[in-house]
């Protein structure tokens, strides 16, 4: 059986990726694709890698006919996605990429996006879309909400810690390691190549960045009891791939047992043996994520490591991987897709 | 049905291409993979982006039991690769990726390689792989050469116009870019991070690059006299892609027209509208060739553009191809993986 | 003795590279920088990497008070460029960096950069800026148009070649490949990082890029006759540099030995050994061109290339050499900085 | 009055930085250049970029005649130049800029390097070659062991502060970014470019790197008692730029004040305003280090960034700075060239 997809905000690279991974999925077919500036061109004049395919002409929104729809993955920007999704028709499976659905508190919302949320009935209902800890919940959902590609890599990394009761909940920092494709395709000085190239720096650090809204959410939540971590992202001159590196105090081979143990059934996230790390250039292009752990020489602290690709397992392949278990297929179907390196 | 397949040099980037394919092929399973100085190693090890797949143990080649191998890959290096393949069970279907059979005459190979042929037998019976263009013999063939990555590029443009005689071929100038991974997993200094990035220049120029032989044997073979070429590489400061731009006299439009004929029916070739040309990052981590024509200001002049991706289109997802016919499963199964992009 | 220096258009990339220079340069003091758009600002935070240097605040250009200035670098954007410097004061040296005084016929320069000109007296008077051929005339003028970085390149490999009539002047094919520095620090989609790293693709393809406005006029002029040649840039996934690729028909050896004689006494030009062939990154960050040449496989071709940094020797270099000849200052005063590799 | 140097191992990459720098020098004299493996060779065939620079041919370290020279640089490996110091004449002042003399415990070294010292007379008299903390010594000194490059980058942004007793010695967590030339021109598969571009990942993870040795030497000294940090690299794809993020608790603003008034006189380290943190883009081919400090959210907790170019400030112009204190010269003499940007 074929599923009829749309996918809305289809410029974007999170959008492009949704397509490229489809392309592949057996059971799922692409019937209309959103993008509001460039409605009536191509899908091939935007994204030339696409060319290949045959795709629907971009179309502003409301030329789409929802009856017909399946399940639409909303790849629109943050606070737009939900002003669109509140009119959406209520028989439509949604799987959003923004930031609108992630956070339960329409409070802690305002604090981290900077005013009130314009969809208070679809935030109550939206599942948080880190597969493979709401799993049962995305099945039956109607909404699920993509995490952020950071606020995935970190707590692929951190909550079977937190949940086991095996780290310093105190003592957590992840300094994390950003591809420039997480920013978008948007039009920023500091996102050209003459600015990004070969050099690195910090972006929104001290704890300012939205994605600890998220940390917070679900980490307090786990703990049951207020936990906030130090979290500083950087800025890689490469397109692809977080690495998250997070100092932890406890013990060492007990974080790595129980990391290996909560994934051990996981097709998607990889724990190295004990001692070994990951790097980004493995996981690139695909919905894998690995996960490594090292005792650090001062005794009773730990490193763990956590790389995926924000693109696919931080944002359009977790995306898909909801879809699927939405729409009753397979989860792993056309996901399988091997990293591709170099 | 399962074709078993087995991969000699897995250690190297075409040979880790061939399982990145084969992972998400349908028909194929992959039951020996040999790596000389390698051996006993897990393929996870010497490629961690391949930890995800079940995969044998490499070996050396003479462990593997080649009695169960239906398909063998040589993704050795050149001169290794004849001694090789000359030894193999006469029963095996061998698809080698180095240079050793691509040039028909022993003479030939002579001049360009600088030695003497150490497996006549095997070399006359080669066909050489440029799938589009020898589709019917690679079916029945028992061995087939893969081509050079520059001389599949610069062959996907120019083959069908030096067939139609629409351009003069006393005056065809291939200027070719090409990222670093053509040159392998090897050892040596230019091939250095810090000696390559943010940086370019040629190489081998002045028409002493080894695929120059097969450009000479397979345009002369196409125009009925000898045809020479100018052609000179560029290395790029990028993993993967290869841009041909060829400098040709003669009608663009027609030019145009005959490309777009020749290719009209090709699941992976796409000519582009009539002036628009090609970008490497759009065929990226896929088996996709663009090609695109543009007239130059000077009338009688234009510039044929082809782009690929020289691991996948130029070596392994060539090979793979040509497994498919081989085998008699459909030529594209395997392959329609999109590009990767950005 | 001290000049005193004025930079208009101080926050783009040949504005910070003049700063960069001059900041080591004896005799020169900057003494008023403008940035419509960020005056106001310090040169630190648009430039961060400026700030050690004790530097004017960013104005507009009508706070300039130019009565105590000596000599002034536009580094404004095309056709603002002339606007700007019909009105500014007679006693003031320029040296122009945009493209609005490089053509010296009025209609050449309609017919390339789609308009009439707005500054037709300074047209005439502005003296081309390519140093080494054009010496004399810069010493004693007082408005000098720098050259486009492509054009540089290209007149570097073929003036010498053209004035010795040692190529056929119909047959000249120049490839050249450029770092994307050249484009500026505007906000293009196609300048972003994510949309250029790890490819590379062919621009202004078939002879529509305006530095052809230059080369034919400068061409022409040498030979007494009209030339044009042929001109495709490629973009490159680096920051910056130029390599030009220019495929001539004409006895290879005298074609070298033409070339070395020319700059046998130029400071900043070295010609390669005879077969030797130039890289990019040998002349980063420095005012140096190097020159290579290659005989063809094909008898009475070859393969001249030149390398420069398009913000240095292409651009901001190339002004500050003319600025000291301008001044009466030693020309290689504060240029000879090597450059800087890896 | 100008200074003869030598330069032992110059076919390296921070013999080739010294040898850039020196070159716009204006009271050194480069006499002498070894790198044994390539003796009889050009310069500028082992580094084309010093093309244009008149330099001795590349001899073994044996062909040397000592007597002219005043001072030598030593680039060689760690390990040899221990051996080779040894034997050099005692009136030579020295400035080495391997790891050999690094470590003042003969204990410590052989615990971090893995053998005993070779020339234990020579470690005893060496000074450690942090300038802007030993510069007296330095001034009188024989011997001077240059720092590694992480631990420069690492002390800048800690000594002030340990000495200060603002921040918790028991909870300093370095996490540090490297570009690739910091690894050398070695042949390593993991600096190949296909195996280094587009990705990152740790490296000595869990405290074994070896700069270490010189924390603990360094920190424990200012403190008066054992100091332990927690260090772990990361290889970045780059060829230049180290940054250090700190993760520090203490008083945040307080902080940035020691630093500010640490560094105020110091020609090279630029503290940047409250909250501010630097990119290695922004120090790039330069002498230059930058500091910042930015307050966590978390109260009592702050972020102290440094970022520097290894091969310059890191290494070769480290090693200039106090050849000049050791020769009399004005200490930032031929080191204020601004940082290349882009």
């Amino acid at each position: 059986m074929t599923h009829k997809i749309a996918i809305l905000g289809a410029s974007g690279y999170t959008g492009a990726e949704l397509v490229r991974l489809i392309a592949t999925h057996p059971e799922m077919e692409i019937v209309a694709l959103s993008a509001d500036r460039k409605a009536g061109q191509s899908m091939a004049s935007v994204f030339p890698h696409l060319r290949h395919l045959d795709l629907p002409t971009l179309v502003k929104i409301d030329e789409i006919d929802f009856a017909d729809v399946d399940l639409c993955f909303c790849a629109l920007p943050h606070a737009t996605s939900q002003a669109v999704i509140r009119e959406l028709p209520k028989h439509l499976k949604i799987v959003d990429l923004s930031a609108d659905f992630r956070l339960r508190d329409p409070e802690a919302y305002a604090k981290w996006y900077g005013g009130p949320h314009a969809a208070l009935e679809q935030q109550a209902e939206a599942v948080y879309g880190l597969t493979e800890f709401y799993r049962e919940e995305i099945r039956s959902a109607r909404l699920v909400a993509g995490t952020g590609c950071n606020a995935a890599t970190g707590q692929y990394a951190l909550r079977p810690l937190i949940a086991a009761g095996v780290i310093d909940l105190d003592e957590i920092i992840l300094d994390l390691k950003a591809g420039v494709s997480g920013a978008g395709r948007s039009l920023k000085e500091n996102l050209l190549h003459a600015e990004l190239s070969e050099g690195y720096h910090a972006y929104a650090a001290g704890g300012t960045h939205r994605h600890l809204g998220e940390f917070d959410q679900e980490f307090s939540a786990i703990a049951g009891r207020p936990v906030k971590i130090q979290f500083t992202p950087h800025l890689m001159p490469a397109n692809r791939g977080i690495l998250a590196t997070v100092y932890v105090k406890g013990e060492a081979a007990r974080i790595h047992e129980v990391l290996a143990q909560a994934y051990a059934q996981e097709p998607f996230i990889e724990v190295l043996p004990f001692g070994e790390h990951p790097s980004t250039r493995h996981v690139r292009g695909s919905n894998f994520c690995h996960i490594g752990v090292v005792a650090d020489r001062i005794e009773g602290r730990a490193i763990v490591f956590a790389a995926l690709d924000n693109l696919t397992k931080g944002s359009s392949g977790q995306a898909l991987q909801n879809a699927n278990l939405m729409l009753g297929i397979e989860e792993t179907t056309g996901l399988m897709l091997a990293p591709v390196f170099p």
